[in-house]
């Protein structure tokens, strides 16, 4: 049943088909970017987990991450991308965002260089770890490239500042065509469009006639439209009025937090980016958790459910039906839980009792 | 106790010195915009409460909404605003917000035009109406005249449109210094400051840079920041955590309208906001509820407690305890309860139920 879930929520069929993948035993090489704070210790609970799992992936691991590469003097190089750009699949950690110190987010740098567009965030509630939601069933689709992340600001005079939300037709359009075809291809009912058109008529306008008119080319599923604040509103006291939801980069990054914390928070929660060119690249989107770096106390299920999300993308749905699974029994079992998750299990023992339930 | 929390979370005792309102019988004029949609008839709930409770307030009633007033051919007339100007206090009802209809919210003009700063929204869970939250607490000060609402849009080229978002110093030191102002006056421990500035650096980095700034002058008060789509995932998993939040106007929508989910919706939170020069007008922000309109199924409570800050506001803390008290006791007797509760009182019943309790 939750394999069956996931399998709706995460598979990624169709933005698979621009390289073929093999089917048989040979490795399919992916990029590994561990990143920061935590980063490598929940990278390392999937790769053991993927070689317990006999999962043929051939990680190609680069760093990226806030700390200077001695080697480099880069945060990111040019082989790091293009590692990604050869492989077309990649799995990435936690990368520091340090507020005001005047260099550009790495997730952002990320998003832009890769053309990564469409943010895929499914938040599902997890058998065996309690809110105070049930059947919790969510698909944050979120713009990534443009909106108020454009990065554009300016002083105007002394004490006035102004940034730059950009909405285009072009990135409007595409984004809400993956949402609608996602839903189709997942066999889901309803998408809701997310903005706040009454104030911004022009750019959030712009989003909402581009995703209108994808709707009509899906008259089996339920197009809708909600305002932002309303929609935060309704997803607090009732979620299950919501399925999909597309929209516009800060509100999908509001809406995707929000949304986590319904199951438990971003610890548990799967990301996974498509870009142009059939590139896909999974990402835990938590933070790098500095302070317990190095403890072996992380919660590697975010990272973990983000490489299923990648197999699915690569067609390799037994393999991750199997992985998937042994994450989601050892959470419902409830023996083995990291303190984040109000457990005492370490990072290693938690990755151990996957291994197990394999 | 609930009439304490209330006082601490409405009373608005500083910014009613601008003038002097008489505390002998002498009835004090005040605005009211009954508004559109079911606008009348929770505005009458609230006339004829005051009236029961023999609360001296000689109502000026103005038409502003978005049916053309037939007589003055306009949404809002100059008499209207000068009335608020006159009297420093007021109350409205809905107002609707025609979406990508050429014309200017209402909501927004009257917060331009009397230069409506600081909003003023507090959720506290209600006895006997049960959420899935508890001993909610929390007051959202949203700055409420810049920001995303800047009104500025424009089309680049064909597919390409921008907002901007504006952020000025002048704005953000006077909505910090309400908030910290607030928090002292109401005995609150904690203000968070609540941004996006990992992204937009130069906006909300000169709104945090502000809010630092007055938070030095309150040591007594803790001050922190978070990033808004963190706020929000902490706010649905413990909402315990936060006590007074300010912000830049989008995020205070947003964020306001999530905090009213947690305890059961619009419906049931009051709003105040505070002007340059004194004036405060109190409004209920839900809808307008055309569907529901002159049936008398609409819940007037959000308008109620609104009035009940206003009169805090004016410093008439006996007749507002009054008057709260028998709108809480009303609802924690949930004996009458209107269709959005659950129940199936009338307006009037529910109103007439309130008056039995005074
Ligand atoms: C770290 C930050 C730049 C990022 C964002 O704002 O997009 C994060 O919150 C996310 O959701 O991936
Ligand atoms: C109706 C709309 C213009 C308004 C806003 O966006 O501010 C409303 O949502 C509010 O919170 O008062």
């Amino acid at each position: 049943m939750a394999s069956q879930i996931l399998r709706r929520t995460l598979g990624s069929r169709y933005f698979a088909n621009h390289r073929s993948f093999s089917s048989d035993s040979t490795p399919i090489r992916a990029t590994l970017f561990p990143g920061d704070g935590i980063g490598p210790e929940i990278a390392d609970s999937v790769k053991q987990i993927f070689q317990a799992a006999d999962a043929q992936i051939e990680w190609e691991e680069h760093y990226v991450g806030t700390e200077v590469d001695p080697r480099t003097k880069s945060f990111l190089t040019w082989e790091s991308l293009e590692s990604v750009r050869r492989n077309k699949v990649g799995l990435k950690g936690p990368m520091a965002t340090p507020i005001g110190k005047g260099h550009r987010s790495l997730n952002l740098t990320l998003r832009k260089e890769l053309n990564l567009y469409a943010n895929v965030r499914p938040c599902y509630s997890l058998n065996g770890y309690k809110t105070r939601y049930d059947n919790v069933d969510l698909i944050t689709i979120r713009e990534n490239t443009e909106g108020e992340y454009s990065g554009l600001e300016h002083q105007v005079v002394r004490g006035v500042v102004e940034s730059i939300k950009i909405i285009t037709r072009q990135a409007s359009i595409r984004v809400a065509e993956y949402a609608f075809h996602y839903a189709k291809e997942h066999g889901r009912k309803r998408v809701s469009a997310i903005h706040k058109a009454n104030i911004m008529q022009k750019t959030d306008g712009l989003f909402l006639k581009c995703c209108r008119e994808v709707a009509e080319k899906y008259p089996e599923i339920v197009y809708e439209e909600v305002v932002i604040d309303n929609c935060c509103m309704m997803l607090v006291k009732n979620p299950g009025l919501f399925d999909v939801l597309v929209m516009p980069n800060l509100y999908g990054d509001i809406i995707s937090d929000l949304c986590a914390g319904l199951i438990g928070g971003l610890g548990l929660t799967p990301s996974l980016n498509i870009g142009e060119g059939g590139i896909a690249l999974a990402e835990a989107v938590h933070g790098s958790a500095p302070d317990i770096a190095g403890k072996n106390l992380a919660n590697p299920t975010a990272l973990l459910l983000s490489s299923v999300s990648m197999l699915r993308h690569l067609d390799l749905h037994d393999k991750a039906d199997r992985i998937q699974n042994a994450i989601l029994n050892t959470i419902a079992e409830g023996k083995y839980r990291t303190a984040d998750l109000g457990g005492s299990s370490k990072t290693t023992e938690f990755t151990k009792a996957i291994i197990d339930h394999l």
